[in-house]
């Protein structure tokens, strides 16, 4: 008969915590709190690598079936819900002071954090690339042991990886004679030339000279442009200033255009739900900083780290900027280019099809 | 050298995951959720009783120092948070849709949340008594292990008693001819006789009976004064309608009187701790019924309980309703009676007494 | 050139504060927190009725297209979150302990929170009928003018009616000589079948009576089996046990079943998303009696109101009881009947379509 | 007869949304979501202006009586959770996508958060100098009577000026011949004077050469002694690196030091609240950048602003990094000097003292 306790395996669980301060004879009330936070931490990152690998399982695929995006979204909403919950759990910690903390920190040196395996294989099955970390030694404080760990928990493709590929594999971007991205160049040139015709007519009734303005519109222009040009797109990839593919990067310019069509909705909300797990990640990052500075000041961390700039800098380690950045190409619902009625057809269920 | 995983005991922590659909080979993959969740709820309510265990050791003395009532709210500040985090964390585990827990739930029977050995510790350390209890065989489904360990750790002190004989032991109420509650007494009827006069006064005016308002005051009054008298407060207690004794009641009534003077700032903020965790722990309670009226709607739960209704009514088993409610007889300041000087200098810092 | 301050009418909002113990010269610190807590819930619920009119007006009609409902899902997962936030935002105005409250809480008498018109209109158009309610003189202490803007802001349908009917109206239960609640029955007669045989197997080698057993199993079924049966749900419905038509429900199970299927997978988000609001509104007023019962203990409330009682009473006015408890009905995946081919044809996308 | 719609201005509140897209007959749904969001804020806003306001009010005193100091610290938490709050607040408008953002944001232009007049009222009334702004244009594109309203409204002290001051005045550091900053670097001194002796005990077993290590303790050493130097202190005043005078940082450590004294309880509990204040306006404008950048990608905001990068690097403007770097420079409580009992006994309460 299935009992609560043996279900859970509490004997195990709630017997993991052994304060070091207790070993050492000094006893400090709080160090209780600093296990038990921890170890929830570690739970929590477990339940969130699960869902996470399931994910990219799903998307996996050179098919990805448009009810397994449902299903990625719903457990990328979970994701999400999880973050940040673990992001307030930051306030809970802080009802210990630096005073209260100094009591026992000395016991745990050089444990530290930064030998979360976990955290690190989190981070890399998300897509973080070692060349854009801050620091490259990452690993080092790892036992040999879990250096091993993590090259094979992340030998797989990574989220990023997976998602995009499935962004490539979008099909519906061409039919006949429309193709979706010259088609939105074109919008786009439209645009700025409605804007230039403004700015003349303007400048013209306040005997101004339109020429500052006029450069502004250039540069943004060549802005949008770089997306669709092939060569640029690559040095730009090159410089590092974007990651994603080209193909990829216009897929979701296509998804985010047309996101009310029916078979758009969901892979439109999975894209936002990507961007806020970038976001719900930094969010951690970030209260985790606030945390160590309140705790031990600038002093070096209990690991050796050298604290505070290091994690500061760790926070723009965002791995989805290219999708975060996607509104700065978005036109305006009027200035978008109209989809041929043979690919709305396809974007719609066969109950409602015309 | 110590090292993050061993001191967190992280393969006992991270190893303890054990989903009975895989071993009945059928894999859901929600319940890596579920019991994610139940372990860190676990986790959390050992914090939970460390603190409250650190508080009434603390209480559970004669003469208890000021500075020792500093440190207490701390803690229960701390607890508090953390129940309001758990209450929080149902938001996580009601991402799983009632179908997606309809594919493991048979798998867990009989196994269910009333066998919570540590739940069950808490309620009673708080001070829950079995006879206020909705359910008296709460604790037949336990092991005869559990229900000793039960038995074990609650057979000390409670919070209630230790808060009770710590109210019971404040000085400060009497000196010289002024008892405190002789004088509070007066400023009642004081109040009531000028609300009398006003009603009396507004009915001639308005050429109305005054006979229902006048009532309605004598009854207000009655409350008030049923406070001051030992029979009438026996029978109080009797009837269950109040729990917390006479003295431990007055000490409440005179500390929130006089909660600006410095002595008794940190007791006033004390008992309002107390007060939220009541509050926090009841809020647990219908967030835990919300999350089972959803998942398994009006069926007996996993544990054959019966569910919705017994959960609902367990909201109001609340431990410390005589402090919630003093504040139904607090005198508005300007007619508090005055305290004499003597008293209001043995409540200063030495630094600052007269 | 629109100004931020003129935009958001920052003159009118932060005007807007005034302290009635100000005006009885006798400063309260703490009103200006009451009052703004109070603005900022009304706010909130001014958006919460502009998005749940807005939900009523795209579902008043005779077809609902399906990317409405996705639309629908967007607008009423905001108002659960804002509906959480304002829970969540009780922990604010507790800050206020009883003893500040006392100190202005007679100039406000006879105003109170059962005044508030947008509340009101709230419950009502979400679908909280009169007769339901715990206390049927909830408008008496409106103005005329109010009572008059209730009744016009509520004289439409309300969200309990437009998901009633958009339910009613769900195609594909039938299909050829398939019909969902017939091929439905057989499944839960074929279940409780096998549920028998084993009882009945257990009580010969455990040499056992199976009466009791058995009879428990005729209850189940009777349960389930109401919802098949006309003349017994129009008896529920009349005993007040149900609400939701015996088609609306027929449909929502026709939902849960098969909320796999890409086109029910958002009308399933949908109607969990309907218990979400029903919940986070129970969660609001659970607040709300915390807050309520610590601030004015027993005593009326500003309002005249017989207070905690009352308001916790009121805990219990759930519009959507009917759909909570549907998980109580579901089938487990493998022993729910199978949906023909042709049904599930119409349920894809014409891309994936077969 | 008070009423509540009345009291709380409602006509005036619930009035004040106007809608760009509607007066340019484009309405947007979500604008209305985009107006309450930003007049909750400022409702907001406008309770922590009140509350920092009075809790600058009661420390700019030349004697401030320990009763304040509690007064000030339930304050200062209060705002702290508001401040919590509205940093969880940007949940809400993040429902809304870029994509619906953009179907009204060009009918804001030129307005934009950056002429939030109490925000800037805040930061200045914090105690945030115009030499340590990011941006020293801030004001630019507020009207001229905003600008001036802005002078007007921080013309006196800041919580940073009231905060010093009071921490200078602390009484208590010196009595007879001992002098607490005195007694403070002998124990720095012996406590690094251990270390080295450690390291070179450890060096000769080791066989290994010390200096590398001892030039550490010595860099660490000098970080410590910089505070007691009035010359050191005043270069790093100079250079910026400490902003708070050195009489008041020492102060601090003497609080943080004797934290358990019963008198200096409630001053290392407000020290901490300043801390958390601190850090929950790097929060809020944290979650502001997120929010923005999701929003409108990395063009320009709607005010103008350089957007992303800008916001990024205001969130580093903090005003108490002093107290929070305080924990850098404290004693495990073994090594810090004891305090002579005449001075334990003036931080006593009368009632307790020996």
């Amino acid at each position: 008969m299935l009992y609560y306790a043996d279900y859970l395996a509490l004997d195990a669980v709630l017997g993991a915590q052994h304060p070091e301060s207790d070993k050492h004879g000094a006893p400090a009330h709080d160090e209780m709190l600093f296990i038990i936070t921890h170890q929830t931490f570690e739970l929590w990152f477990k339940q969130v690598l699960f869902e996470v690998g399931s994910i990219i399982a799903k998307l996996n695929s050179e098919y990805v079936h448009e009810s397994e995006i449902a299903l990625c979204l719903s457990r990328l909403q979970r994701v999400n819900r999880i973050m940040e919950h673990l992001a307030a759990q930051f306030t809970i910690i802080e009802t210990m002071s630096p005073g209260e903390f100094m009591d026992f920190r000395h016991f745990l040196n050089p444990a530290s954090g930064f030998q979360s395996l976990q955290w690190r294989t989190l981070e890399r099955t998300l897509g973080l690339k070692d060349q854009r970390r801050v620091m490259k030694s990452y690993t080092e404080s790892l036992t040999d042991t879990h250096k091993r760990d993590l090259e094979t928990a992340t030998s797989g493709p990574t989220l990023f990886d997976v998602v995009e590929r499935w962004l490539e594999n979008l099909p519906f971007m061409q039919h006949g004679d429309f193709t979706f991205w010259e088609a939105y160049q074109v919008a786009v040139k439209n645009m700025f030339e409605r804007d230039r015709t403004d700015i003349r007519a303007l400048a013209e009734v306040e005997h101004r000279d339109p020429a500052e303005a006029l450069a502004q519109i250039d540069a943004s222009e060549r802005g949008f442009l770089a997306l669709f040009d092939e060569t640029t797109y690559s040095d730009l990839i090159e410089k590092g200033a974007r990651r994603l593919s080209q193909r990829a990067t216009l897929a979701t310019l296509f998804i985010a255009t047309y996101r009310s069509e029916p078979l758009l909705q969901t892979p439109y909300r999975f894209l936002d739900a990507i961007i806020e797990l970038d976001k719900f990640v930094s969010l951690w990052r970030f209260r985790h900083v606030m945390m160590v500075s309140r705790m031990i000041g600038m002093r070096v961390g209990t690991g050796g780290s050298s604290g505070h700039d290091y994690l500061t800098a760790t926070i723009k380690q965002r791995v989805f900027d290219d999708l975060t950045s996607l509104s700065s190409f978005l036109l305006p619902r009027i200035h978008a280019p109209q989809l041929p009625k043979e690919i709305v057809d396809r974007l719609q269920f066969v109950n409602e099809a015309r």
